[in-house]
């Protein structure tokens, strides 16, 4: 099995280090785990390093359900190398530069062909999903033979993890590895919800709710787009001032607002509503404050956090009538395999800067500091490496 | 006042028919009352055809509050020509076919200029505007000298009207005047949002949601563009057979889908749902069905129904992550002074049928048969003719 005859573990498992979730909300625990050889369309990587983002924190924190099941290894912005393949794969081999991403990029599904969707429909972003995409197992297993489960199809806290082929992208070497572990998730996500879902234009007027790295990644797209305003809220105020680098014109903070609401706020900011809002947190009241606060005429919403609790969102459809608009969307709406590359030329072009998302570096057996920092409100991107 | 020196009634108060609603809910009472003339920017119009949309019958049930007060004038959909006009009205003189349209056009302000847009910034939609739209007053009174509230800015169920001239469009001779009425609201509003809204296009799957006139135009639209399948969705069989003539493929009818969902039963329909779903009936319940009904990757939804209950409208966030996107628009996205006058040289060249939206003609002493035949589903547009 594997199509790569030089590594000298491929078709063998290999025993190496993971950071295991045993239970919602508990410290990550380093152990040794064994990880199976890949099978037919899978390929194995050797973790460079990882980052963490937000959308882990929500599952760790959440208690067994239909979308999550413990022992679980999380983890889904990352870059590696290819240890081994298994059948069939041939778009990398042993030794290349791969991003594992959450969201699948087949090419051959009905979505995967059109421009129009990045909604793989032969794979699914089921974050219920604790296995691999094809048959549904998992190819790790701690020490007492327990299985552990996968995360969004990706489980990048683990010295060597399994991925779908569906789920790689391949990089050219030229791109430093931190900074490209930002492009499998949350930079992709804000930049391109930046310029391909909303589409921000020269001199227009933009709201961010939530100054994460998703948030301000948002920011950075719309000011190299010449965005005129662009308002960050966060209830943060160190925020503000990290977000200013991004661009952010005009800070807002829900808690010192009085007796106005955001939206109020916004409104008279951006002379009846900004044109573009996005909801960058994971909360369904604050994608209703963000639909709000977008103008009536043109304003579009794009909804990227995802909602912590799992309440719906409600919008008033009188104001819809008024010419607004929501769209949502998984990795800013970019399809993976074509257009993260084009991210990272963008990188090496100087044309995009990556550095300043990254606010921290851990080593592996620090990762519980990279959630602390998160949740801390101190980081933007904590970048965690394996080999220290 | 008024710059037509040759209409004996101009400058004078117009003693006319009006059918007017004293409380809600009640039959239209036909009485004498009195129309001013028209101020600075308004015109007078002697209306020739009226038509009912579910608007009025939305506001017409509609207890006092702040969109609703008695008595009441209403009517939004017709046929007229100018009797006289205020000044600084050049746009149209004595004697000119125009529509009243509920939707302003100012054609100065930011949003009238701009092609994204469709809702005048310098005036409001107000359903709560009793009056008319620059000074709030208003231009009927009853013989006891009572004043008669506006509706939308139009208020057609009267012999003679008073309309700001952002409120109307001036249509060349050539369409017969009862099909000019239906392009002064709901067809244009249903074509509008399947051509320039949704941008429906060649083979694409639609699901819409109401088969009144508003639902049917959105399927003539979509039919003209090809969309290879229209499924129709509505509680009274009969819409169906109605509907076929419009394009519809197929039918589902709520009451009789079982266990299913409508969703469900669409989405077998389409492989996974529809390309483009329009709520065309104004419930917030059957929005979110339309927004299940919705395809992952590239579904939109679109909603031109007026919410009946003031209602919000929930969405699951999960589902917009996956691409799906809403949005709403009054008269269909429409900018009424330069795309309605298009639509009515499309029916002047044949391009697009109106006929069939006509199920009925009454006089207008029998203006309530028309709101009983639309609320017994029995109609889609009854053309109230005045000097009948
Ligand atoms: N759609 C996607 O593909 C995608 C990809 C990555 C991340 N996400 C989601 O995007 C969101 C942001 O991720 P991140 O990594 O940037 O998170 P983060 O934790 O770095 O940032 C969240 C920010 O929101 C702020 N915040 C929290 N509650 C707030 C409130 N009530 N009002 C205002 N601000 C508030 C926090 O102070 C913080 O600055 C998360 O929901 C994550 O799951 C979605
Ligand atoms: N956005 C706009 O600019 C605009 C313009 C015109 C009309 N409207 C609105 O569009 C809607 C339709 O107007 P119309 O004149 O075509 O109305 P209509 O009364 O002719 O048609 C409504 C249809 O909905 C069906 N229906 C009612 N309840 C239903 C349910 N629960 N499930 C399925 N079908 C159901 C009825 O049987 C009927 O066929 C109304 O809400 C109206 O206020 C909006
Ligand atoms: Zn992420
Ligand atoms: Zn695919
Ligand atoms: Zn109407
Ligand atoms: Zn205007």
């Amino acid at each position: 099995m594997g199509s790569n005859k030089e590594s000298t573990t491929a078709g063998k498992a290999i025993r190496c280090k993971a950071a295991i979730c045993r239970n919602a909300g508990e410290p990550l625990i380093i152990e040794e785990i064994e990880v199976d050889p890949p099978k037919a369309w899978e390929v194995r990587i050797k973790i460079l390093c990882t980052s963490l983002c937000h959308s882990d924190i929500t599952f760790w924190k959440m208690k067994p359900g239909p979308l999550s099941d413990f022992p679980r290894i999380f983890g889904h912005e990352a870059t590696g190398v290819v240890e081994s393949v298994g059948d069939h794969v041939e778009e990398v081999k042993e030794g290349e530069l791969v991003l594992p991403v959450f969201a699948p990029d087949c090419g051959e599904c009905r979505d995967c062909r059109s421009t129009k969707s990045n909604i793989c429909s032969k794979f699914s972003v089921s974050s219920g999903q604790f296995g691999m995409p094809r048959d549904g197992t998992s190819r790790f297993r701690d020490m007492k033979g327990e299985v552990l489960h996968h995360f969004l199809s990706v489980s990048s806290f683990t010295e060597y993890t399994v991925v779908d082929v569906a789920h790689m992208v391949k990089l050219s070497h030229g791109i430093p590895v931190d900074k490209a572990s930002l492009l499998s998730c949350g930079i992709s996500t804000g930049i391109g919800a930046s310029w391909k879902l909303a589409g921000v234009e020269e001199g227009s007027t933009v709201a961010i709710f939530g100054l994460g790295a998703v948030g301000l990644a948002v920011a950075e797209g719309a000011r190299l787009r010449g965005a005129s305003k662009i308002i960050g809220v966060d209830l943060n105020p160190e925020k503000f001032e990290l977000g200013i680098k991004f661009g952010l014109t005009d800070f807002v903070n829900p808690s010192t607002c009085g007796e106005k609401s955001v939206s109020q706020v916004i409104k008279e900011m951006t002379e009846g509503g900004a044109d573009y809002c996005f909801e960058c947190v994971g909360l369904a009241s604050l994608m209703t404050e963000a639909f709000r606060s977008s103008r009536e005429g043109w304003g579009k919403t794009v909804i990227l956090g995802v909602e912590m609790h799992g309440s719906p969102l409600s919008l008033n459809p009188y104001e819809l009538l008024r010419g607004k608009s929501v769209a949502g969307a998984l990795i800013g709406g970019l399809k993976p395999k074509s257009d993260i590359p084009l991210l990272a030329e963008k990188y090496i072009d100087k044309e995009l800067n990556l550095e300043q998302f990254i606010t921290h570096e851990v080593s592996f057996k620090d990762i519980n500091k990279a959630f602390e920092l998160l949740l801390g409100g101190k980081s933007l991107r904590c970048v965690i490496w394996m080999d220290k």
